[in-house]
């Protein structure tokens, strides 16, 4: 409703996620009403792979949270939902790891900066030094710590975890972070870790693909950003885009074509995610835009 | 819900339009329960605009439509909606008026026979002869009227009249129809009547405007679909497409460039308009895609 | 040059590929002005891959094809050049063959006859019967062997190559054509075959990809057009296209989706060979748009 | 050719408009075999238009400027042909205009920096001092010279031709410059001076545009770089891109979507001319990209 009759309402978005069953909506909506809420924004599926129901809805409320839960409560136990009540627009803390490459990081911090994307930055951690006056100018703390072996990479990994824990992290992105890693800290992070790869038709194997993109001639080449699982570059899909090349761009040519796909790309599914727009089913991702 | 429970279940698709408030998903989604129905697809909308509240659902229930509607009618009443209850799939009456070029014809028969495209169509009327064998060839009844002054015009606009009324035509389709229509036959079918048209960055005036756009060197062309109102190519927009083009090419090579994104957007705009998925918010449309 | 000063020029098209090195297309550009002829459009290319040398002419020239070739010979000869010379516009003879599929053929046959393909297609061949009134309605020829084992099978390429060569046969074109080829088929018609498959980000193996990316939720779907060498769908590619999909299509949508691609995909490959825009430098095309 | 046998090779870029008639690609390749040259690319057109010839030529030679210049000076002169003969990669010296937006000046600087575009900014130069900070992130001298009235603005254009005749500047581009140039500032820049503006389908006039594009409900939403005329907004176009956009999208949305486009937009067509890739043929652009 455009101009609510609603003193001070608040402004909350919610997942939802249950066996699908009927009268879910019926539920909820009626949870809502009793809190004195009005839908603004309301979007739901049933997966046909799995059998659940996924919704995701913004409500204006004079509810406080503690009342707003409550009503709730109920109907996320009756359904045994899996459930997310935050505010809308609240900054999502999210840890960058990055490398030496600028083009992600940068087009997250200059957008992040202008309000385009939900996020708090309390850290970028890198591998290499690179990146430290980019991020500086953000106003954004920066830390490197080498790896060069498996010991420095265990190092790396223990400080995620620290700035993990220390810094209340929710969301933890790899801007082209070029170090694979370790099952263990994929599986803490499932579901709240993206990362960013290239794409190609058809895909191709092996190192240095940009090479191998142009020997093939591909007419298009692009970038997915995905969940991280323990099978590299093979978690579910949350975005991808592709932009049209021809023969005569060189393997430099088409990396940096690439590399403005990734930036967008994985900006975009950050986005996504921080706006709780982002839901798992299964091995796939509910994208409510 | 995937397999569903309810036996020999009926395809229900409902759209409701009204003065935006608080608790009508709740009144609605309650009305549903109590015809034994499951909501499959849900989509809303609240426009800032002029405060109106747009749903469109797709329900299964073992409701026969005279306790469908039942069901739903008080809560109709209580809000003062608009609305439509129909059958998911049923095919919509569509009567189609062209000149004598065949793309986009070509391509709504192609797919409507492939069942792409949930319209039927009962006639096709032109004002040449030219399009008669590609008709025929999907066995379509085609009328030819000549229209040579404002008599036979006159004549033509009657045909289409008695046409919507004797065949009981819900949706007129104009694929690429080249005459001006009065003002009281767009009136008379306004919401009804979807037009194409070539679209330009920027927008050209006047004849020829493939030739214009030739000549200012414009690199995107492309099509809009739109309802037909008084103000001619000015009603509210369907849906629109763009494709790349370049300096090399001459005008008739933009007008097939031109040509393929008529015949894409018009069947797009159609199928959305039969599958009740667009929905009319002031002078813009809505598309629960 | 617009007005051709030349009296009833013939309008002549010639591709030369050979090893690059300085001079060519000084010595080319010499024996088009021996032969009293205006360049009116040019494209060269020079390949890192291969160190060969690709160019593409339109010539205007009031000389006779004979005293046009002889013209050309000597440079041909010195540069030791792969040649075509040919005729603008002269349709390509094409045999088509297909499955049960209609939309590429459809399509083909379309924009054949709107003059938007220069191809002519003395024959359909197919190993259904499916098609043949789609096919017999545009005027074409068509003729199904079934392929129920290997002897059939064999019957059915002996036909091929009969009317390849009975036919005056210069491309064949695989419309989803859903039959294996023979290695001995596929050599023989080397660089003038061109497939359309299906084409993913990622890629999927297997059978029933499209199934297989509605359950990894692929945000883009779309099509590969491409010459057939033995590696079967690995040959050179010419043209790939893409379109967004979300979550909430089901396999049987993400199928009537990817056809429109591949219909597309393929109409446009076939019209870039027909216009000798095809060349190939090792394993991927240089494409002369 | 991959390996040039040239020692010491330069590569130089030229590009060549006269009017069109036969021989001219023999007589400049002539040169260039004269100068010893080998050439790397090449692109041509004849416009039907207005009867000229476009040439855009990348060329490998031992030759020093001096000795290239002078084998090419006696065709330039013989067919009076417009000419640039420069190095290839040789970064052009910009002068950016800018007002408080940021989106278009961050992007021209990020990519400047990492080497995609190959342009040298010795000034930005903006009517607010809101930049100043990101402009000095990129280590690029920034001035602001409030405009307020006329007197200011005349203060601040002429700044602008001091800057243009005091820093060599041969590019001006307008990165989102909210100010309306005098004609005379147009008039001196013409050819040389890009602007960016959002452009919809269809186009709207007046204030607030992409309110209207909302309230209209359009589906597409770009921008359009071009050069700058006296006719505002009308100069020839150089790039063009478009975006998909909904019913949901807000006034405030539409505007960030608008932003993004505008920049790469800009950044392209900026690159586009650096690169000596953008001709002009009457009111329209050959781009040989």
């Amino acid at each position: 409703m455009t101009s609510s009759p609603v003193a001070h309402a608040n402004h909350w978005v919610i997942t939802l996620v249950c066996a699908d069953r009927p009268g879910i909506v019926h539920a909820v909506s009626g949870a809502i009403v009793e809190a004195h809420g009005n839908i603004v924004e309301s979007q739901q599926f049933s997966s046909d792979d799995t059998g659940r129901f996924f919704m995701r809805l913004q409500v204006e409320s004079p509810a406080e949270r503690r009342d707003f839960e409550a009503a709730l409560a109920p109907v996320i136990a009756r359904y045994d939902m899996t459930s997310v009540i935050d505010v809308v627009g609240r900054p999502l803390r999210t840890l960058v790891l990055a490398s030496s490459a600028a083009h992600c990081v940068n087009d997250l911090l200059f957008r992040q900066r202008g309000g385009q994307v939900p996020v708090e930055i309390p850290l970028v951690l890198s591998n290499h030094g690179t990146l430290r006056d980019l991020v500086g100018f953000y106003g954004v703390p920066f830390e490197s710590l080498p790896i060069t072996d498996a010991a420095s990479k265990r190092a790396f990994e223990a400080r995620v975890i620290a700035a993990v824990d220390g810094l209340d992290i929710e969301l933890v992105v790899l801007a082209r972070y070029m170090q694979i890693l370790s099952p263990e800290l994929c599986e803490r992070l499932a579901g709240r870790m993206i990362n960013i790869h290239h794409s190609f038709l058809p895909g191709f194997k092996g190192a240095n693909p940009y090479r191998q993109a142009h020997a093939r001639g591909v007419k298009l080449i692009g970038a997915t950003a995905h969940f991280v699982t323990g099978d590299l570059d093979e978690g579910p899909i949350i975005e991808q885009n592709v932009v049209r090349v021809d023969h005569s761009r060189t393997p430099a040519e088409l990396v940096a074509i690439g590399q403005d796909e990734e930036s967008r790309t994985l900006t975009q599914a950050v986005k996504w995610f921080a706006e709780n727009r982002v839901l798992l089913d299964g091995a796939r991702t509910i994208i409510f835009r």
